[in-house]
């Protein structure tokens, strides 16, 4: 009985009633929509490959000559646990020839941070400082340094995952406060020089993912067409996860899980070939490496629906473009060229979005937008300039889940097939 | 090489300093540890036959002749349409016959809460009150309550699935507040004597599970034995969900996802053959309707993984007597006979946690300990109140991570199989 009702509901997605929703009669047949994706699909992909045939693929700093910046790696195991030794020996030498020990250890400070336009990133500068053992202000985070080495080295011997808050249990009476053990962590990824991830500390996952995707996790192979509406819970370690196979055209990253939740029932990725993400909200770190391996390796572009609200617009920025807390990493977790689908300032108005669906802006919302309209990231690219002064200026925001006022599956049934045959993304 | 490696760790799990682990030398081998499971399985079997050959099954309110309390069930969609419909012919005879309208509301406030100690449930007594429109005081309620029995029935029709904040922004002119929303849509779970899922009204996602369990997700067959370390996303739709099979011998449920992650990168469920779950924090509702349903069908023991601290054992209680707030529906959300494993109060002595790994408990802490102690659930387990009095006595609490100070694999390689060896539940 539940196959003949999901028969029902998918081969005639619109009821009677549904052909007076708004915009509806202008939809085109899916295959002429279908076409639009293929076209962006196909440029994204042959300016890829313009890029690598000429060798130059994606900028890095060393393209730019920008030398004193510094970046992470991912790195084997096996490299990291060589890092962590040939370091030690260093120090090591360095006390047997009557000079001490201190640590070289990069600077995360503001004034350290730069966000490169080319490469429309924040990035890490290369100023670092010493970290004496042989000085009372330093003897702590000196002694602490040692310990997180030290606990790193197991990791990669073991190689287990661990958390943070594992990490800081090992040893509470040295760490005092996990935001100490935290702050080291990120000093001995600059210091090796490789990701957080690539040290085995992964972040509780919270991500999924469903549609057309096929991959491996630890070893499983995972078809994300068969995970009912649930989806598959992004895996916390990256570097267990491979083999990404898919036929979708697009990625469809979306803000919340609602309405993940609408596309995942409605198997909207049937309709319209695509992968769907969610990270439910703030986009954590697995998530982040998940979204960039599928853009890396299966070449297809990134449709954000987010939020119409300054939050909508910092998520998007941090997928895009990196947190600053992270800034050393941003190589690796940043996802490039993300387009903005929806939902825009300017939404709506077009869409017809009732008043009383909208919702006031507080006075901090506006700073907020404010202060993001001075973002390079933001400044890059005039339409988002131009969207974000219309949020501030009419000092009206809404959800994604404002559509709803249309019917529940407005989201799905028009205002996205809509978006797309409108090539309507910036 | 990512195969060699999982094979180094899953054959040799223990490197040689790991031996002089506390405890670690009284673990007997496995096989002697899953006899101990074993029981415990074939018990909760055996009593579970026992009871259901004498025709008695669980214990329900009926059976207690408690006839003054009010129970809703899981309905299928075409009941919950039809009994809107005979609801609304009811009104519309009401009004023919000239004496306008009322709906007659459950109550839902603490004074109509009870708790069933043979139940070991909170369960909802029967008082209600009219609702009537044609009362300045409550005419704004039966609006709507009228508008979201409307939208229960157009997603009954549709059968789909939405959130309450979909729901909120289908008419947020009426609603104005989503609290109301919500409010009136548990009223209505109570007027149609149906589960909330029941409704087609879901929940985020939040838990995950991962183990020896194969479901359908909305006609996909999902084995979670091939989840990666990931896991699969516990579906928002309990009545998507089927087809449950299982060689496990017992169901872990653990609080946070550190713990969880550990436990699912060693695979746990390979050395024991258990179905590892967790919400992530807070029990939500998909969590709850799906560790029942696992506990039901496949009629296994359920150990609890908590924090030793009174919220560990609230969340405990959540999952196995139910919340205040949704007392009407405890039949469906809750799992009886949980057994808490640990951390318990006095684990923190037994497994010589050292005390920088303990946490002093602050006065809310002591409040809430004392508040639970003076709760019936904990009351009816002379065992419980014991461990409870030791924490409050002792101020003391520890998380599950605690344990990583004896190194990051002490959880699933030497207390958890300790724990099942000495048949260490409560």
């Amino acid at each position: 009985m539940a196959d003949k009702k999901k028969k029902r509901r998918r081969t005639e997605p619109t009821s009677d009633d549904d052909d007076s929703l708004p915009f509806k009669n202008i939809l085109k047949p899916d295959s002429s929509i279908l076409r639009s994706i293929h076209k962006l699909t196909a440029s994204l992909r042959s300016s890829s490959a313009a890029s690598s045939s000429s060798s130059s693929k994606a900028l890095t700093l060393a393209d730019l000559s920008i030398s004193s910046c510094r970046e992470v790696r991912e790195l084997p195991i096996s490299s990291v646990q060589s890092e962590i030794e040939s370091l030690m020996l260093k120090v090591l030498h360095s006390i047997l020839d009557g000079k001490g020990f201190a640590f070289d250890v990069p600077s995360r400070a503001a004034a350290n941070q730069l966000y490169v336009p080319e490469l429309d990133r924040i990035v890490l500068k290369d100023k670092s400082s010493l970290r004496p053992y042989a000085n009372v202000s330093t003897v702590r985070k000196a002694t602490v340094t040692a310990r997180i080495l030290q606990l790193i080295h197991e990791l990669t011997i073991k190689d287990i995952h661990v958390t943070k808050r594992d990490l800081f249990y090992t040893d509470v009476k040295l760490f005092q406060d996990q935001s100490q053990s935290d702050t080291i962590l990120d000093d001995v990824s600059c210091m090796i020089g490789c990701t957080r991830s690539s040290l085995n500390v992964v972040a509780a996952e919270k991500g999924v993912v469903v549609g057309r995707l096929i991959f491996s996790d630890d070893g499983d192979v995972i078809d994300c067409t068969k995970m009912g509406m649930g989806g598959k819970a992004i895996p916390p370690n990256i570097n267990r996860v491979g083999d990404m196979q898919s036929d979708a055209l697009f990625i469809l990253l979306v803000e919340k899980d609602a309405a993940y939740m609408r596309l995942a029932e409605d198997r909207f990725y049937n309709r319209f070939p695509c992968i769907i993400v969610t990270a439910k909200g703030q986009p954590d770190v697995a998530t982040r490496l998940f979204l960039r391996k599928m853009k890396m390796e299966l070449k297809l572009p990134v449709l954000a629906l987010v939020d119409s609200d300054p939050y909508g617009l910092k998520i998007l920025s941090v997928y895009g473009c990196g947190s600053k807390n992270m800034s050393y990493d941003s190589a690796n977790l940043t996802t490039p060229d993300i387009k903005w689908l929806g939902i825009r300032p300017s939404d709506l108005d077009k869409y017809k979005i009732p008043e009383q669906c909208r919702l006031p802006m507080t006075d901090q919302d506006i700073k907020t937008g404010k202060d993001m309209l001075e973002e390079d990231f933001v400044k890059k690219n005039p339409k988002w300039v131009e969207e974000l002064t219309l949020m501030v200026k009419s000092r009206q925001k809404a959800e994604i889940q404002a559509l709803s006022n249309f019917g529940f599956q407005y989201l799905s049934e028009v205002y996205l097939p809509l978006k797309l045959q409108e090539e309507d993304w910036i």
